[in-house]
């Protein structure tokens, strides 16, 4: 299983994404699931993916190779965030349609979260569909999930707000990817996250900036640990309903 | 969709389910999803159901019309909450089966919980699957959720244990609840609490107790206030990671 959320704030788009894949809960391995493109100055983005684990790496060996093949069309080319997710959603469902032709008994499905920022744009968050299909995230919907969501949705929805700061997000993230490892033993350490400052103009795209958290990561302990006494705190300080 | 939780603790077997069923989102109804079989001194069970509604209307009308005929092996008449389940879930298995049988594009299939006890035994908790096979509670895993669970389970993850008094345990249902009504639209109130008190006789089986918290229940709007701004409290007060 997978965990991957993205935002898109007033600060810039924060990805955050773990890093366990399994087929079949004996069969557990270690695959990074965030991935960057970037052309210094001109283009940053990033790409977080969950499901068929051997369709997303060739979505993104296939764009890796067109780059350095300068294929027509590849990433590095395009001149809009737009033609970038389109570009990704297409591969993405060719990809899918022609495995699924060869075996319709397996799923061969992925989605991915596509943010960036490519100059003379602003930045952009979007979230492809197996069918190559995709939405783009605005102020009243901030964030995107993909993988197993739910465990970690409530806070988020409780939290993130377009103006949310970016550190804000982040603590945030962390709890959200706390409660779903806790949840659910397929999605695990090291969480990596990544922030995209996002300067207000569509010139001097900065450098996407990552941090890695792994196990016995001194600010993933504390803020678990704190999170947990809180929530303790918090729910001893409520008094129990009395009907009875 | 519906949210079911049961919980299996040393005072007694607490239950909870939401009201909200939905054939599409432009057709929501309320339906109570707890049904209570009651045979005062003798025994008291609860079922709480989610899953395809005629299918569970089925499994609650033929239990409640063979009682009434006083049809050979009815609730009534058996002797083990192991045999209510089994009872409940060879039903349920071939209710779910005859239905397939004749619309294979249809999912008539449903999950219940089933809890009680009955005299001269302690009390027990099962979880029937469509395939009419089923668990038990124990200690280790002292509850139970069916249909819409993910959003609500991290806090009872970190909150119920067995030796959870139930005052506590009712209270985290109510913000487990919470967060699933916040998260997902389908399910909603009325929420209908049910609670079996354990005597730790086999003797003296109590009636089950229950409360229907309604729209603007004062204890439920309360507690939410708290918890959301107990939640916000403690987030703020977490230092932020400074990574960069």
């Amino acid at each position: 299983m997978t965990y991957c959320l993205a935002m898109k704030l007033e600060s810039g788009l924060v990805f955050a994404s773990d890093s366990r894949t399994n087929a079949g809960i004996d069969n557990i391995s270690l695959f990074c699931k965030t991935h960057i493109f970037s052309l210094p100055g001109v283009m940053e983005i990033v790409v977080l993916n969950s499901g068929n684990l051997a369709t997303t790496q060739e979505i993104i060996s296939t764009l890796k190779q067109d780059i350095e093949n300068k294929q027509e069309g590849n990433l590095y080319t395009l001149e809009s965030m737009f033609d970038v997710a389109k570009t990704i959603g297409n591969l993405t469902r060719k990809i899918i349609e022609r495995h699924t032709r060869r075996d319709s008994g397996t799923d061969f499905s992925c989605s991915l979260l596509v943010g960036g920022q490519i100059k003379g744009e602003v930045q952009k968050l979007f979230m492809i569909y197996p069918a190559g299909n995709f939405i783009e995230a605005t102020p009243e919907t901030p964030f995107f999930q993909i993988g197993e969501l739910k465990y970690g949705k409530p806070m988020l929805d409780r939290t993130i707000h377009h103006n949310t700061s970016v550190e804000d997000a982040i603590k945030c993230a962390i709890v959200s990817f706390d409660a779903t490892m806790r949840s659910n033993l397929s999605v695990g350490l090291p969480i990596k996250i990544s922030y995209l400052p996002d300067t207000k103009t569509g010139e001097n795209i900065p450098s996407v900036l990552s941090y890695t958290i792994e196990e016995d990561d001194e600010t993933l302990n504390r803020i678990r640990k704190q999170w947990k006494e809180g929530l303790r705190n918090v729910f001893k300080s409520i008094e129990a309903p009395k009907w009875w």
